[in-house]
């Protein structure tokens, strides 16, 4: 079995994202990032879709909020309500976001000798975030290639992003198929620690509008 | 006055970097990683570095420990000898360490407005480390581009590595130029916490190459 890592947020996206891996037959690493955000419930909800999943899970610190800078790390901003037309980019924007995750996880990929990571991002609902296009998620492999002794001595380092061209409705169609249970995932930037989300926040909208396009039933505890 | 990151490890290369860095103007925000070096004397030596070219300092930590990996931060592998026909990518690599580096400096970057980063890597005595390769950084920099609200909007992050095509003889004397003490810079692997070198290991005997070279004198502290 070969190894792979896995950034899992304990969101919606990121645990379809090792539903799939592990469909795939890879032997799965999720990596989760303590990086201040408002909501611990997202980690709580990490590890048991990591133990439900089977796969090893690490949680790494990182003190991004002496980087201040956005709503999601600022106690001082709050959290955006929803905003349909979605054009610039959004107040929740962390600097340098993916490409701080990816890069270590690229660092373990390295010490596992996984060349295959595993990013739940999707360019289709949040086409405000730059580095969740697909020519950002081509450049980073290309970098990572280079960048790493596997990389250079063992010709190239994957990123999958399997969701990159999915709505949120055909994630979780994707995920209903690989029996995924969304009640355990938290998407809410508002949650409570035990996983009850707000139901108003951009997240929760944006999910809520995707139960309702897949025509899955919404399962998501809401408070 | 244009806000600029420097990747500021305490060391010489790093440090006539820094130098460059002022001497074309630039205000100059150092950022230094706790990533569990053996030595916490590149540490020490970089507060005082920044101190005396009036840059701002940062120190990040990160714990890279938990992917043990290199004889750098692993204390079961001694740190090698000095090798003479260094063709291998050498055992103190620690996995994608220059990429988390610029990533982290990229965030703060970001939030500073910044859009010139220094990294004082050289392809020339290092060319066993895939990350100090003129295609690594020009990647990288692709790459920062497309992540990045500032880089999308704005037109570009630099990453400038002034040191790239200069051999340690050279940045010795480019810094020599520059007014560098390089009597407070620390390179030794295995330095005291005071920053007496030992005199030799792999960056020791670079090192006093690189002062015999220069024909500058080499005012390291040995033990």
């Amino acid at each position: 079995m070969k190894n792979a890592v896995i950034l899992l947020s304990g969101g919606l996206d990121s645990t379809t994202c090792l539903a799939y891996a592990k469909s795939y037959g890879f032997n799965c690493h999720a990596l989760s990032f303590n990086y201040g955000q408002k909501s611990i419930a997202e980690l709580n909800a990490a590890k048991k879709i990591a133990a439900y999943f089977d796969a090893s899970h690490k949680i790494f610190d990182l003190d991004i909020q002496q980087f201040k800078h956005s709503a999601l790390t600022d106690e001082d901003i709050a959290v955006p309500d929803f905003r349909e037309n979605n054009s610039s980019i959004p107040a929740t924007y962390v600097p340098a976001r993916n490409t701080i995750f990816l890069s270590i996880a690229l660092a373990y990929a390295e010490v596992l000798d996984a060349k295959d990571i595993f990013i739940g991002v999707s360019a289709v609902d949040y086409s405000g975030y730059p580095d969740c296009r697909p020519e950002y998620i081509a450049a980073f492999q290309a970098m990572a290639t280079l960048a790493t002794k596997m990389g250079v001595e063992e010709g190239g380092i994957r990123i999958h992003t399997p969701l990159i061209h999915l709505s949120k409705a055909e994630t979780i169609q994707l995920g209903h198929k690989l029996g995924v249970d969304y009640a355990m995932t938290v998407t809410c930037y508002q949650a409570t620690a035990d996983g009850y989300a707000c139901g108003k926040c951009d997240s929760c909208m944006l999910r809520k509008k995707g139960f309702a396009q897949a025509a899955v039933n919404d399962v998501t505890n809401y408070r």
